[in-house]
């Protein structure tokens, strides 16, 4: 993706953990080894992404800062602290100006939904938020892509059988469990979405509920949204609001078969919308249905926008000449 | 599901078009032919099971009701006059007790929906249901589960490619597209969830909204349902009020991995429901999660516990000598 978007990063510093993996990787042409990262890893970086599980982010995004490197990090270790920005560049981007050493890049399916909310909340107010997701495997990286793969070959024979660890197949199958669960009976990924909706919105009372599913599909995120507003609106309306942001497709031809799918978000930066019409069981209600790429806009597009914006440099790259680290 | 439930038929003919299919199928040990349907076909038959498409079932149920036939129909052509009943047996089964000569037999993903919302209604009664879908292919006929298998198989070595009738794919996708689309925005099966959830518990006001998407699954559909109630309910009272219900098994317990999924719901005839909470998002609203058989409770089963009901007979079959027809 930095490559795809021109990322104007001057040189560039692999890092990961010894274990697993490819060796090397190929940027602008030329391979670069992997290296395990080290104490010494972020000298002289002024840009770190870090793509890693919780415990990674916390064990080094402090070193990392201690070095002197601006911090994006994917993971969702730093999303709840007051003090750490969690930021989609078109939704609270104004964030990024103070410069922050530390920004938080949020929840693949929260990216997309709140994308679809600002304008909405801008124009006349939320009052509720009802979600219910149709995520991708690729969300649950690359073995359960692979379970996902294997599955699909056996359940082409017969039942598929449940996971390596027991848990319920993937393939033609749904399994309404993501993350892990929470005392009052949400699944974490479904708390993120009501906690990280909320902060990005700048809405911190808003009612938000969701219901987080894996279907078998490799990569996009789709849901199914549901929001009380404010003030009326008429899917026109909104239709029209959302045409206006950068990031937002609007595809709703429903009669000549438009309307988003994942298999259509795929390879894809924009969040699509459509299946857009009034909600009849409610006065203000709207009722969408969204789906972007994950691994895009829920991730990659999203960290490499923070660093666009941190960096001021403008998606073409006009700030040469500066370094960034990618992890 | 005849022979499974020991339904006491003394005789038993099949009927169908002339086009396609299977010429003869075998019926408690007894190949039984296919017979093409005529103006004569309904003589003496007692009970007549239509699982046809709407034209099939408006051009002969007519005809077999004036035979003196009991007709159950598993179409949604009559589902919406007044004078007919629509029934699910353990809802609105009362409705049977004056034999009514036709009974429709409901959509696949409502007969499931209402068996979860009915107890809640005669609890503490209902202010607004929401309900996305997660539906399997095979509630789309056979041949659309061929084309789900096709495109698997495509899948596996690339993006699988459109339906031949050029709508997005079912394999590694999912589809917010059921039935044909309603002047409203949403789509005829998203209606069929609103109309008959009201008609079938008895709330013609009943505020509904529902989001009906296809899943690359083969048989069981689940759903994603939210309910805001007129008194509050906690998840294990509402957990204990299912529990007490027949047809109905409560599946809850995430953190041994206990969930209702398609999977573990199909080929068995109970609704499973978990994933029971207190909706964070409202003061009196629970959110849950329910799987079942759309091939058996969503559409056989259902039908055949309205024909023992309407004949008076026990599941075990208590009144042997009784002739049933099949379609």
């Amino acid at each position: 993706m930095l490559e795809e978007r021109g990322f104007p990063a001057g040189s560039v510093r692999l890092l990961a953990s010894e274990r697993g993996g490819a060796r090397s990787l190929v940027f602008r042409g030329v391979s670069h080894a992997i290296e395990p990262v080290t104490e010494g890893s972020f000298a002289s970086v002024e840009l770190a992404l870090f793509a890693c599980a919780n415990p990674v982010s916390e064990a080094w995004a402090g070193i990392a800062r201690a070095a002197g490197a601006l911090v994006v990090d994917n993971s969702s270790a730093f999303r709840y602290q007051d003090e750490v920005p969690l930021v989609v560049p078109e939704v609270n981007g104004e964030l990024l100006e103070r410069c922050p050493a530390l920004v938080a890049n949020p929840n693949c399916s929260t990216i997309a939904v709140v994308m679809a909310l600002a304008p909405l909340a801008r124009a006349v107010g939320l009052e509720r938020v009802e979600v219910a997701t149709y995520q991708s495997v690729s969300g649950a990286g690359s073995d359960a892509l692979e379970e996902l793969e294997s599955g699909v070959r056996f359940g082409l024979e017969g039942d598929p059988p449940p996971r390596r660890d027991g848990r319920p197949a993937y393939a033609f199958n749904v399994v309404p469990h993501i993350d892990r669960f929470e005392e009052n009976g949400y699944s974490r990924e479904e708390m993120k979405i009501v906690w990280e909706t909320r902060k990005i919105l700048g809405l911190p009372q808003l009612a938000v509920t969701a219901t987080a599913v894996r279907v078998p599909v490799r990569v996009g995120h789709a849901a199914a949204v549901t929001v009380s507003l404010k003030q009326a609106l008429t899917a026109d309306e909104a239709r029209a609001l959302w045409a206006s942001v950068p990031g937002i497709e609007v595809v709703d031809d429903p009669l000549r078969e438009r309307y988003p799918t994942p298999l259509e978000a795929a390879g894809r930066d924009a969040v699509l919308i459509g299946r857009v019409r009034r909600d009849l069981s409610q006065s203000r209600g709207l009722v969408f249905f969204l789906a972007s790429d994950n691994l895009r806009k829920g991730a990659a597009t999203n960290a490499i926008q923070i660093a666009e914006r941190l960096l001021g440099v403008s998606a073409s790259g006009v700030r040469p000449g500066r370094a960034a680290e990618i992890r």
